[in-house]
This record gives structure tokens, C-alpha cells and sequence, in this order.
């Protein structure tokens, strides 16, 4: 045995001496990266254009349209591989003439309040719909008070999302279930009707949109969402005058479905090209804002990852693909689509990025491998550690998710939570709300990772 | 040897028990103080107070007087054992009118920019000043050209931060020495007057103040700042005309010095109170916003670890002082007569806590320990990670450092840095720049942090 050891010895440093090269290596290249982007804001710009110059982006909206074709001239500029459309059908909702809300009370007299209708929500038409309101703040309440208490009736949702998780994602996951369930919870139970408490902490007068999901062979009723200020005056008035009567008018509709693409560029592998690693957002937003932080972010750092890697002349080993999806919002057409493609094909998606959580400063990279565990990326936490960027376990994205099957590598750029539910699917979801240097180091995160996950793959 | 076995492992048995006593009494209290920090946002009313009712609050101005009354009647409805004034003498600097900045040139004609007068700064009365512009990037530049080339001119310092770094921090700490030190520097060589472009790295219109110092025996000529655009313009144009004039008017001047007041509230220590935590921020600010983030939200955020600890009816084992600190920005008056009465009152001060680098998402708890070094601290992670907060080597701030020579440890809470300098001594460092969340975390981990040291000690 003892003659080994000096052979071991050498032998672990050697290893030891190729991991600080390979470090090394690795620590200057990204720390190119983050100079690209820090210096050069090309995401910040093309979210300017895509933000101000087109604007929300509804799925099958001519503005949709105008996003596919402005994010593929981006990349035909990019001296990509490859820049391609893929098709995909998408729903097409229209929300119509501004909706009102109001409250009519004998006693209280009449008040105006600021509501929107949900996406994928019919509407009441011209005629509106009149009835009393009852407020609950769960499923279980409603349960309780039955057909009974709840029959042609409005279900009033004042579920407030909980302060005090440092991760506001972790309160919207709780609260979102009312938005997305509550209009056909209340319907089996004979409501005509639902008002949604908007999905922020903040007090503030701006309706939160967001899609709900009708449950099959449910009756469709029309569904509102009132700002956080709103629904405390409501639940007030309703304690002053329980048999005060709501008024509701939504105009909106869901027409056939629209031909739409997915929007994809891609640089080939130099050393396993059939490997293929996605970074990506969704391209459609809601329609009451511009967009710039759901998902516009993504989008545009998508882009900028190609940009950084081409123009840092980094020969990725595995085929990187930037993908904007289309129709995340109400839909998610564009993810579902991608994923029965790429099976079609017999491709090989080893690993996804989703930028999906709004443009502002990266805390983390969220990763999920349900084969290999967290070990190999963990250790690129050196690497990242200069950057405040921190790998963490658990990580994924609606659009990517339909890869999950197929073996790919869930991840997702974390950024800090704190303002997003701020401006989410409100008419405050601007331009004006992204600070430069926060995107650019998400494209910076997001262009870092991918090359480590070119390098050396997922295992 | 082996009969001591089974003891040390019980032993051994018996203290992990015990850190995990102390580990789950802890972070059960931490959890409380994010509830209250989160579901109570009083730094953020009191902020908006503070902010909008008085504003800008330069060292000797009326606000900074009605600041003291205001942070003191805040404190004295606290329950604290002991709120107090300290006296303090501190200069009177006045803006006076409006600034002007003009460049007057045969070819290029006549244009204004955004400027304002250095904090400090001697001004150049109703005449104005009048003279060529000479550009320099850094004082070696300065110093190559020599007194030929600069006796007579205005002195350009177009020195940009360097958006490179991830912490923004850095990138200021190298070009503020041009602000500070810049009219000194260009005077000895006969300079009459100086533009510092402002500190950030963003491209705007908005000029950002700040101290200068003027040394010893050394001229006094007037300094203003210009607007990063301004500056990049001003630059072109030097190119296009290089013997285009400036004028500059800025009507400051530094007038007698005026009493003021640090305010302090104090929690006495239950099992040693004369070993004293402080936890700070600065009460002035700068005249050209409100302050908010420089520095009313550590000023905000300071008061409320004492609210906190008080509505969960903490009593720290050692005394824990909010000290708002007068005449940081252009004098530090403040914090040199805090550490000169704690010295001759014979004080025991085992640590500092600053908050001053604006109310945006703590990433961090920066400390510097000259006697014991970081272990101690460090073990704490584990309970502060769950908030995603960070303990860091090095820490401190301008109005705690006085107290350094005394063995206080130095403490500072880092929030994340992108935005910061956007705001920086700006018209528009007002309190629409913060976020309820952002600010309210700030607190949490100010009073966790506090609530630890009072626990523990420094070793």
C-alpha cells in the first residue's frame, strides 16, 4: 500500500491543480460577462423599445404580433446559428371598453371603485350585473356558508396575501388560488359573480389582473379584481350596510383562437451540439400595463445571454436556445408547444432557464434535477459568490415546465421579490419601473450559468 | 482515558442541546421581529412624516431643527427608559438661489445645464465666474498638465464611476475623492473654479451635491456639480470648441455655526447595562430632496429596533441607544461629539450599528471586529439566512467611526446597492423612491442583529 501514496499524492495534485486552472479560467470569463452587461445595456434597451414603442402584449393581440416580429429582427442582428419561428395557436381574450365597478347602498349612497376584469373572464356585456355581495376570506368560509348564503349572490374574495414572508412569491402561491379558482368555487355554489382582493401587500388604488380558469361543466360567471384600497373600503361598507348592492360591467371576451409563434434563437454547440440548453421568458403580457417586468425582463435578458456569448466570442460546447414563449399568461401555449416539439424531434434538452420573476436585482439561481441531485452546481457557488449570487435548490418556470418530463433540468432566476407585486399585472407594470443596473445583472446571472452549463453540463 | 468517554460525550451531548435551545429561542424571536417589522410598518410612516413634512434637512436649516423635535416626540412615545438631546455645534451652510451653468461659446452658442453648487463651497456671488474649461480624468492627468495649462481655467473632473462592480459602493469610493479633494487639488495649480460630474453611473439630468473639503492655506474657488448628461455633453463640445467660456453662478456661502442636537433613546440593559449598543443613522440630510433614503431611513429604521423590541417586550441584556446623528453629510460633527462624551462619561460602548446606505432590501451585516475577529459573529448566519441576510466582514459608518478608537465594533446593515446612487444627494431622493417592504426588512435585520449583540456581547 505505501507505494501508492506518493502516486495519489501527485494524482490529487494535479486534480486539485486542474480545478484551480479550470476556476480560474471560468472566474475570468464571467467575470467578462458581467462587464458586457454592466457596461453595455443592450436588454435595457430593447426593453425600452419593446416596452414603449409596443407595449402590453396580450396573446393574439396585435401587439403580440409586433413582439414576435421585433425580438426575431433583434436576433437576426446577433449573427446567431439559427433564428427561427415556431407556430403555435393561441387563445385570444380581449378585455373591451374599461370596466366599472360600484358600490349602491340605500344608506351609504353610491361609490366608484377602481376594478378590472380577469383575464379569460366573460363578460357581463352592456346590461352589467347587479347583485348583493358576500365577503368571504376562504374556501372554507365559503364552503360553510353554502348555497344557502351564496346564491345569486357576488363572492367577494378578501384574501390578502400574507406580509410577512421575506419572499413575496411564497404569499402569492397561497393567495393566487382565489383568483384562478375562486369564480368557479362561487358558481357551483350558485354565485353570479366574484370580486377578487388585488394580489399585492401594498395599499394601494391599482387593479392586479391575472387569468382564472373556469372548471368544466361549471356555469362561467363574469370576475372582477379590485385594488387592495378598494377592497378595505368595500369589507368596510359591508359591515356598515350588509345588503349594499354591487354593480359590474366587463366587456370582455374570449374570441377563436389566433395563430401566434414562439420566438427562437439559438447558437450551436462546438463540442455536443445535440445538447441542448434553453434560456428563456414569455413574450405575451397583460394588456393593462407595458409589460417591462412580466415578462418583458426575460425576454430581453434571454436575448442579451446570445449577445453576451457572441460577442465575448465564448464557443458555447452545447447548443444554447433562447426562447421567448408565447402566451404564459392565459394559456401557456407557447411552453406546451415548445416541450411536444422538442419531443417530436428527439431532442435533448439537458436544462431550462426561466427569467419569469421580474427584472430587478438576482438573489439567486433556482435549480431542480430530479436526477442528479445539487452537488455539481453547488460547487459553482465560488464562482458566483463575487456577484451576491447564491445557487439554491428548487427552481423552474411555467413556460419550461412541460420539459420537466422529459428530463430537462428545471432553473430560474431568482431576483429580489420585494417590488414585484408591487406593479404585477397592473397598469404600473412600465418601463419607468426597471432600473438599468438590476437587469443587466440578470442577464449577466443568467449568461454566467448558462456558460457553466455549457462547459460542463448537468452531471 | 476512557472512563472521561462517556462524559465528554454527554458533555458534548448536553451543549449541542443547549445551542439548539439557544438556536430555536433565537430564531423564534427573529421570526417575531420580521411579523413586526413587516405586518407594522411604522419606519415607513414615520419616514413619509419626515420626508414630506419637513424634508430636506441641511445641518443648522429650520428642518433640521423641526427633525429633531420630530424624531424626539416620536421616541418619547415609546416607553424608552431614557430620550435625550446632545448638543452639538454644527456648521451652517445655505444654498442661497438657484445655481446657474452656461456654456458660452462663438461656434457652438449659448447652453444651459443642470448644476448645483458642492456642499461647502464658497460661492460666487450675483458677478458669477467666467473662464475657459480645461478637462482632466483623473488628478494625475491634473497633475501632467501643470499650472501652465491650468492657472486661470475651470478645472472639468469628468471622472465616471465604474459600472463594473456589483456593489456600487466601491465605484463611488474611487471617484468621490475628486469631489472631495478636487477644487483643493485644481487650486494649487491656479484653477478658479471646478465641474465635478456627478456621482453615478446612470445617464441623467439630475446634478448631485456633496461635500467638498477645502485644505488648509489653500485657495477657496466655487465648485458645482453638472449631471452626468450635462457632463457628457459639456465634454463633446469641449471637443468641437476647446476654448468655449463657462459661467457658473452659485450664491452659497457658510455662515456662523448653530447649535443642534444628536437625539437619543435608550433601552436599558437588564443583566448589563452599562455595556451600550448603539444602532444609528444620520438626521440631516442634504437641501436639494427630503433625505429619505440619505439617511431618514436609518434614522427611521433606528427608531423602530426600539419600537420593536418594546411592542415585543424584549428586554435586552445590554443597554441598546437609537442615536440620530447630527451633520454627517458636511461636517460629522454629530458622531465626533457622541464619541468625545461616551469617552469622558467613561461609556462602554462594545458596538456600533449604521445604517446609511439608503432603505432598499438588506443583503447584509457588514462588521469589523478589531479584537475578536469574525467567528462569533459568523455562527449566527444559520439564524439570519432564513431572511436571506448575510454576515460580512467589514463593516461600519461615517458617524459611528469616532467611536473606533474606543474598541466599538463597527457595524453597518448593506442593503442591495443598484439603485442607491440613482437617488444620492438628488432632487429626487424623496420618499416616492421607497419601498414599504424594502425599508421595513431593513429594520427587521437591524433589530435582529441588535437583539443578538444584546444577547451575546461582541465575544
Amino acid at each position: 500500500m505505501k507505494k501508492i501514496y506518493p502516486f495519489l499524492l501527485i494524482s490529487l495534485w494535479m486534480s486539485f491543480q486542474s480545478i484551480n486552472a479550470q476556476n480560474s479560467k471560468d472566474s475570468l470569463i464571467i467575470r467578462k460577462i458581467y462587464d458586457e452587461a454592466l457596461q453595455k445595456p443592450a436588454a435595457y434597451e430593447w426593453l425600452d423599445f419593446l416596452s414603449n414603442q409596443i407595449g402590453g402584449r396580450l396573446s393574439g393581440s396585435p401587439q403580440a404580433a409586433a413582439a414576435v416580429a421585433f425580438t426575431k429582427q433583434v436576433m437576426d442582428t446577433l449573427g446567431l446559428d439559427r433564428v427561427f419561428l415556431q407556430e403555435v395557436m393561441v387563445p385570444h381574450w380581449v378585455r373591451g371598453k374599461k370596466e366599472v365597478g360600484k358600490m349602491i347602498s340605500s344608506k351609504l349612497g353610491t361609490k366608484e371603485f377602481p376594478v378590472c376584469a380577469l383575464g379569460n373572464s366573460v363578460g357581463t356585456g352592456a346590461e352589467g350585473l347587479l347583485a348583493q355581495v358576500i365577503e368571504v376570506s376562504s374556501f372554507e368560509q365559503l364552503k360553510e356558508l353554502g348555497r344557502g348564503q351564496i346564491e345569486g349572490k357576488i363572492v367577494f374574495y378578501n384574501t390578502p396575501m400574507n406580509p410577512s414572508y421575506v419572499r413575496t412569491f411564497q404569499a402569492y402561491g397561497e393567495s393566487a388560488k382565489y383568483r384562478f379558482s375562486g369564480p368557479s368555487e362561487a358558481a357551483k355554489l350558485g354565485a353570479v359573480g366574484t370580486i377578487m382582493r388585488s394580489l399585492t401587500t401594498r395599499l394601494d388604488d391599482y387593479p392586479h389582473t391575472g387569468s382564472l380558469g373556469y372548471q368544466l361543466n361549471v356555469a362561467q360567471i363574469p370576475a372582477i379584481a379590485i385594488s387592495t384600497n378598494g377592497a378595505e373600503e368595500l369589507s368596510l361598507r359591508l359591515k356598515q350596510d350588509k345588503n349594499l348592492l354591487f354593480y359590474m360591467e366587463t366587456h370582455c371576451q374570449m374570441l377563436e383562437d389566433v395563430l401566434s409563434y414562439n420566438v427562437i434563437g439559438e447558437i450551436k454547440g462546438s463540442a455536443f451540439p445535440d445538447e441542448i440548453i434553453v434560456v428563456g421568458g414569455h413574450l405575451d403580457s397583460w394588456d393593462t400595463g407595458d409589460g417591462a417586468h412580466d415578462d418583458g425582463a426575460g425576454v430581453v435578458q434571454s436575448m442579451d445571454v446570445l449577445r453576451i456569448l457572441k460577442s465575448l466570442n465564448i464557443k458555447p460546447k452545447r447548443t444554447v436556445r433562447a426562447v421567448m414563449f408565447m402566451n404564459e399568461e392565459n394559456g401557456l401555449r407557447g411552453g406546451k408547444k415548445y416541450a411536444e416539439e422538442a419531443e417530436a424531434a428527439k431532442e435533448k434538452h439537458i436544462a431550462a432557464l426561466e427569467s419569469d420573476a421580474g427584472g430587478f436585482t438576482p438573489r439567486g439561481i433556482g435549480v431542480t434535477d430530479d436526477a442528479n441531485g445539487m452537488d455539481s452546481y453547488l460547487k459553482w457557488n465560488a464562482l458566483l459568490k463575487p456577484y451576491e449570487l447564491e445557487i439554491r435548490e428548487g427552481g423552474g418556470g411555467a413556460d419550461i415546465s412541460p420539459l420537466r418530463n422529459q428530463g430537462t433540468v428545471q432553473i430560474s432566476l431568482s431576483p429580489d421579490s420585494q417590488r414585484y407585486f408591487d406593479v404585477h399585472h397592473t397598469e404600473i407594470d412600465t418601463f419607468e419601473q426597471i432600473n438599468q443596473r438590476e437587469l443587466q445583472l440578470g442577464a449577466a446571472a443568467m449568461a454566467s450559468f448558462v456558460y457553466l452549463l455549457s462547459e460542463y453540463g448537468t452531471r
